[in-house]
C-alpha cells in the first residue's frame, strides 16, 4: 500500500518529515496533518497556460498539479464549472465586479466534492482498497457513492442520522452501503478513523485525506483561468472542515510560483452559519486555534463543530487581511432566494450562507464595491429543499380550472395578495 | 414584433409558405406546425469542425446553426454535457458500445430544456416580450424561471397541479409566477395558447415554439462532435411532445449536408412510459397519426397525451428503420436504479424510461450488441425523488451508536438482511 512519485509526496506540516505516498493523514511523530508537497520545478515545464488550454475541459487539464498516480487514466469529466458575472446580485448588494463560481452544477453529483473524490479514488485504487467510503454531511456521500459505482468499487458511507432525505436517497440510489450514525458529524468522523483501520477501508476524507484535499485546488485553478489568468481581489468561501478555502489559496500560490498569473494580494473571507461557526469565531477573536462547537443549523453540509483544518484556515484568513462572518438560518434561506431570483442559480443551504455573508461583507465595507470578488457556491439547492419548506405558499396554492376567465381571476388574486400593481399589459383581460 | 435574418426564417412544414421571423408556431393557412428553415449554403463557410472547436465550450459554439438574432450576446454557458461510455451498464444489458448523453447535469437547471429555453428567450427579447412563460411538465418550468430571472424578465408559468414538489419549488425559488392548473398537460397547453394571445406573453413552447425547438439540435451536434465527428448507429431518446428526437435527426442531417460528418444510416428509437405512450403506440401500429391518450404514469415529464410533434416523430422513426417501446412504472424505477448503480448517474423518471427501453431494445435484438448506441438522458433524479419513495428501507433505518462494536454489529445485520456473504475483509472485526 504505497507508491512512489518523483513529483509529490506526503509531508508533515509541522516537523517537515516526508512519507512517500501511502494512506496516511496525520504525522505519526507529531500528530500534525499531512499535506502533499510538490517539487514544483519538475512541474514547471509541464504546467503552462498553453498546456492547460490544450487539456480536456475538466479538472484533468490540471493533472500535472494533482496527486494522481502515474498511468492514471481519468474516466469522468469532473469540474470546470461556470464562473458567472453576477451583475443582478451585484446590483442588489452593491458590488460591481461580483462573480459566482458555480459548483451547484458540478459533474457528476452537483457539488465541489466531486473534485476531491475523483482525486481520492484514483489513489484508493492505486493503494488497492477494495472498499472506499467517507464520513459525510451529505454531498461527499453522494459523490463517493456515485463515483465508486462507476468505478465498480464497493462503498461504505457513514453519516449523521439527521441528514436531509434528498442527500440520503442520492447516496442509496447508487447502491452504496449507508450507515446512519446517532450523533453529529464529529462523532461520525471519529468513528470513521476507527473503521478505516479496523476494516482496511479507504475513507476519502480520513486515511486518504491529503490526496482528497488537493482536489479542491482545482476550484482555484479554474477561477484564475476563467478570469483570464488573473487573480481576484477577494474570495468568499463557505467553511465546513476548513480545507477548501486553504486549497484555493494553495492553488493561487502555485500559479504565482509557476508564472501563470501575476502575484497580487488576494484576501480570503470565510462564511459559516452562526449555528456552527467555530472558524468564524476564531477569526473574529484573532485566535490561532478554534473552540469546538455543537452544531445547530439548517446548513448541515457546513455542520462540522470541530473542523480538522479549522485552526489553519483561521490563521490563513487572518494572514491575508480577510475576515470571516456567520449568518442565521433565516439569513441563509434569504441568501438562497436572493441568488435564485437574481442569477437563476438554485443553491443549497451552504450557498445561502456564502451569498448572505458576501452581502454582509460588502455592507460592512470589508469588501470594496469595485473589487473583483468571487463567491464560491459549492452545492445544489435540490439537495436541501426541506430548508425552503413553508416558504412558498404557492406550493399548496389552489389549482385553477383550465379556462381563460379562471386564469384571469387567479392573476388578479395573486396581484392582490402580493399588493403589487397588476403586471398585465393594459390590453389585458380585465 | 418581427425581425429579418438572411440565414433562417419560419416555414410551413406542409404548404412551404415562409413567414420571416415572428412569434408564430402554426401556419395561418393550413394549420401545420412551422419550423425554422435555414439557407445552409450561407452557413457553409461559417460552420466547420475548426470553427466549432474554436468556439466556447457550450451550445453557443453551434450558434451559426441556431436561430438567434443578429447581435445576440450569449450570457449563459448552457449545454456541452458529458457523453459517457457506459461500459458497466453495457455489460449488464449486453451491449459493447453504449454511450450516455448526460443532460442530467445541464447548466443551469439540470435538464435538456435549458438548451431550448436559452434559444427561445434570445428571440423573446428580440420580439420585445415583457413577460415570458411556458406550459410545462416541470423541467421546462424550472429552466424558464431560472433563465428569465437571470435576464431580468418576468415569468408566468402554467403547470398541471399534480407535478412533483421539487419541480414546483425549483420554479418558485426564482420568483416566477406559477399557476397550477386543474388538469393534465394537454389542458394546460391549450390554455397557454389562449393566454399567450390575450396577454401578449412570449410562451417558449407555444408562440415561440419553432425557435425553442431548434435548441434541441445542440444535443445532436454535441453527440456527433463528442464521438469524434461521427454519427452513431442508434439513438434512444425519450419522447414527450416528440420534438427532441426529430431535432437530433435534423442536426445530424445538417452536419451531413455541411460535410462535418460522413453520411451513414442512423436509426432512431423512441422511449415512452406505457402509461402515456401515444407515439410508441403509433410506431408499433405503423400509423402516420397518433391517438391521444390520457396520461397515467410516474414519468410526469413525459406525460403528454396529445404530443404536438407526435405524428412527425412516429413517421420519422419508422422511416429510419427504428422502433419505439414503452415501459411500466416499475420498470422505470428499475431503470433509474440500474443507471445509478452501474454508471453513477442519477436521472429522473424520464431517464429511467430511456434506460429501461434501451435494455429492452437490445434484448429484442432491435439494437445490435456491438453497434454504437447513444441513450439520451434528459433530466436529474433529484427532481423526482418521490418516484423512489418506499424503495429504500435504509431511508428510515435505525441510527447506529458511534462505536466500533455497534458499527460491526450493524454491518452483520445488513449482511444478514441482504442474504449476501459478508463483504468485509477477512481481517475484519468479527
Amino acid at each position: 500500500m504505497e507508491y512512489f512519485s518523483s513529483v509529490y509526496e506526503l509531508k508533515c506540516n509541522e516537523c517537515g518529515k516526508r512519507f512517500g505516498n501511502r494512506p496516511l493523514s496525520g504525522c505519526p511523530d507529531c500528530f500534525a496533518p499531512l499535506e502533499i508537497a510538490y517539487d514544483l520545478e519538475q512541474v514547471r515545464g509541464k504546467f503552462t497556460r498553453e498546456s492547460v488550454a490544450a487539456g480536456p475541459h475538466n479538472i484533468w487539464r490540471y493533472a500535472a498539479l494533482l496527486p494522481i498516480p502515474e498511468g492514471f487514466q481519468p474516466d469522468l469529466p469532473v469540474g470546470f464549472t461556470p464562473l458567472l458575472r453576477a451583475r443582478n446580485l451585484g446590483k442588489r448588494v452593491g458590488a460591481t465586479n461580483l462573480y459566482i463560481k458555480n459548483d451547484a452544477v458540478c459533474f457528476p453529483t452537483l457539488s465541489f466534492k466531486d473534485r476531491v473524490v475523483s482525486v481520492a479514488l484514483a489513489n484508493a485504487q492505486k493503494f488497492g482498497f477494495e472498499t472506499v467510503g467517507c464520513s459525510s454531511t451529505g454531498n461527499l456521500a453522494n459523490s463517493v457513492a456515485a463515483q465508486a459505482a462507476r468505478l465498480g468499487i464497493k462503498a461504505c458511507i457513514l453519516i449523521p442520522a439527521d441528514l436531509e432525505p434528498a442527500k440520503i436517497l442520492n447516496t442509496l440510489v447508487y447502491n452504496a452501503r449507508l450507515v446512519r450514525i446517532d450523533g453529529n458529524y464529529d462523532h461520525v468522523n471519529r468513528l470513521c478513523t476507527l473503521v478505516a483501520d479496523e476494516y482496511s477501508y479507504g475513507f476519502v476524507n480520513v486515511n486518504l485525506r491529503p490526496y482528497y484535499a488537493e482536489g479542491s485546488k482545482t476550484v482555484g485553478y479554474e477561477i484564475a483561468e476563467q478570469l483570464g489568468w488573473k487573480l481576484p481581489d477577494n474570495i468568499v468561501c463557505p467553511m465546513a472542515g476548513g480545507s477548501l478555502i486553504r486549497k484555493i489559496r494553495k492553488a493561487f500560490n502555485e500559479l504565482i510560483t509557476l508564472g501563470l498569473v501575476e502575484d497580487k494580494p488576494v484576501r480570503f473571507f470565510g462564511a459559516q452559519a452562526t449555528g456552527c461557526s467555530p472558524i468564524s469565531q476564531s477569526v473574529k477573536q484573532g485566535w490561532d486555534y478554534i473552540e469546538p462547537q455543537k452544531p445547530n443549523t439548517i446548513a448541515r453540509s457546513l455542520a462540522i463543530g470541530n473542523p480538522a483544518d479549522g485552526p489553519a484556515a483561521s490563521k490563513m484568513i487572518q494572514g491575508t487581511g480577510g475576515w470571516a462572518e456567520d449568518v442565521s438560518d433565516v439569513e441563509i434561506v434569504s441568501g438562497i432566494q436572493e441568488l435564485a431570483e437574481t442569477e437563476g442559480i438554485f443553491t443549497e443551504t451552504a450557498g445561502g450562507v456564502t451569498t448572505a455573508v458576501t452581502a454582509r461583507l460588502i455592507q460592512q465595507g470589508r469588501i470594496g464595491k469595485d473589487e473583483v470578488t468571487v463567491a464560491v457556491i459549492t452545492g445544489n439547492g435540490l439537495k436541501t429543499t426541506d430548508a425552503l419548506a413553508g416558504r412558498f405558499t404557492h406550493l399548496d396554492s389552489r389549482a385553477v380550472r383550465p379556462r381563460l376567465s379562471d386564469f384571469a381571476a387567479y392573476l388578479e388574486e395573486l396581484d392582490g395578495a402580493t399588493n403589487q400593481k397588476p403586471e398585465l399589459e393594459p390590453a389585458g383581460a380585465y
